[in-house]
């Protein structure tokens, strides 16, 4: 939290997104009992995953296990995890006034398992630990709705945005009003602070950005930050950094794709900023992995306000001996730099 | 050709990459009546398609019908396109000393087929529309050889860098020296210009593509320049444009992830510029369509050596109108720009 502060650290702080996930067999071990969904829903299971990925990586925050799709079924998406194949939505947001099948949420009531889970995380993580929360941001939910699923192209969510643009807005007020309802009430609950998660902006050129999600994002984070500090985490596309900063937020999360100190540089020494190693680094020997942990640390050398991140989620089949590694390194490089 | 060498042109000059594709019915005509190989190696057929659909669009330059991985076949890639999934490899280069499995090419005469094609397609074409070569950039051939196919984190490929910097170098200047002699064998043959692809480059890091890339497209585009210009086409990751103006050629190629005005600065006024609207642009009703052309050609206004094309390649099920539209509106609007 300092370092969200912008304050002189001891060390660089650093957490892992997806850090409970399948490349851990203590994770697994919860997992197979259940499905995706019910680890999801169960207070308990989400409560074990989440402070056991933690204590195992040593890490400076554990972020709550939940997943970005769920806000989205007392919306109206019916929503089914397909083993094998991840989410799939039945009723994607395709056919003319589709959209008027999206029920923003007045209430976050129904999502009471993932507030019961911040509850119980918060009561047995170490309270000098943060307690992250997330949701997705409105154009990576938006996307979702309208493609159904993952998306190479994009092209059903970008006819909409360039043939429909009263539709398109509707449909991201929509998203906007229920994601700040659920953020503030995972704050509430007893989160330090939230990431915003747009997974899929980078497909978006600046100026698509800027007319058709800029103003939608910029809405929720403003609502969200009064009640907690927010995370803009942003992937895909470099050349959206100027308008990320727009979108606001207290940190600025980074993907690999551009050099961490050229990303500060664009946001300004306002934000902290997170990130941002290439996940795939964690395949690398040791020797390697470490000097490409180093590379990122000194790019930002004496600069007030890093959190390091990887650029991206683990992978499945990644060494969990290796994602442990990445906390150790940054620890004993960070604290010399 | 004007454009290329930056001299004052009537219109703003268009080409569209994949234009010779499954979205035309005069395609599909003569594609379904052979598999996709045999079309490559038939140069009749592949001149045909060629010089079709530069006639029914109107664009001022004709681009090969070919593909880029025909040229790893003598190397020694078992290589199968199948139906409906695309190309597979059924070798791929992932076992310790793989990369001795593959050869590099000291002739190109097993590939007459794409030569007869170009000297084909360039008796056919008018004088006054350039014919387009091209081949992969090593990276993007590099990853095919690794993965087997399509990829969505690199990881083998990338596992290899981080890994094995000697084979991996030992790779890179294989395909260096093959493509090198492909190119030239093909502007021998009738080609006016090239164009280097580099479609996966966008998932490295700026840090790993200076140390792992650069060195190799450099001197494979240095090696062909004087024999005709190298348009240099790399998508995904507009944090990487400064390298690919290291890396060198006539023309950089941008994909619509950034504004073009800001790319071309990037590279500077020396360097003709091909781009850069969103493919799925052409989804859009045709007014949207026309307004979304004219930013493109706005944001680079009163410059010399602007070649009009998509960021990326067009979509099997795009309306073939539109298409055109896309041909027609540059023409105009480019005339008064």
């Amino acid at each position: 939290m300092k370092a969200v502060r912008r304050e002189p650290v001891d060390t660089t702080p650093v957490w892992i997104m997806r850090q409970a996930g399948r490349y851990l067999p203590e994770y697994m071990a919860v997992r197979n009992k259940v499905t995706f969904i019910e680890l999801c829903k169960t207070p308990e299971l989400a409560c074990e995953v989440t402070v056991t990925a933690r204590n195992i990586l040593g890490t400076d925050a554990a972020i709550l296990f939940a997943d970005l799709l769920p806000i989205l079924e007392p919306m109206g998406i019916d929503l089914e995890y397909v083993k094998g194949k991840g989410p799939v939505i039945h009723n994607p947001l395709q056919e003319s006034g589709a959209v008027d099948r999206l029920t923003a949420l007045e209430s976050v009531d129904v999502l009471d398992y993932v507030f019961q889970a911040v509850r119980l995380i918060r009561s047995e993580l170490p309270s000098d630990i943060p307690l992250l929360g997330f949701a997705g941001a409105p154009f990576t939910l938006a996307s979702y709705c309208i493609e159904g699923g993952g998306s190479k192209n994009y092209v059903h969510t970008k006819k909409l945005m360039y043939n429909d643009i009263g539709a398109w807005n509707a449909l991201m007020s929509k998203l906007v009003d229920s994601v700040s309802i659920y953020l503030k009430a995972q704050i509430d609950a007893g989160c330090q602070a939230v990431q915003v998660f747009d997974s899929w902006a980078g497909c978006l050129s600046p100026a698509d950005y800027q007319q058709y999600v800029l103003p939608h994002t910029k809405r929720l984070i403003e609502s969200v930050q009064d009640h907690a500090p927010v995370i803009n985490f942003l992937t895909g596309n470099p050349a959206l950094l100027p308008l990320q900063r727009q979108a606001g937020g207290t940190v600025m999360g980074v993907d690999w794709r551009i050099q961490l100190n050229d990303a500060w540089d664009i946001f300004g020494a306002e934000f902290a900023v997170q990130g941002n190693l290439d996940p795939v680094s964690i395949y690398a020997e040791l020797p390697v992995l470490k000097e490409r942990i180093k590379a990122v640390l000194d790019s930002v050398k004496g600069r007030n306000g890093h959190i390091f991140n990887l650029g991206h989620g683990v992978m499945p089949d990644m060494s969990p001996e290796h994602v442990k590694a990445v906390v150790d390194y940054v620890h004993e490089l960070g604290a010399s730099s």
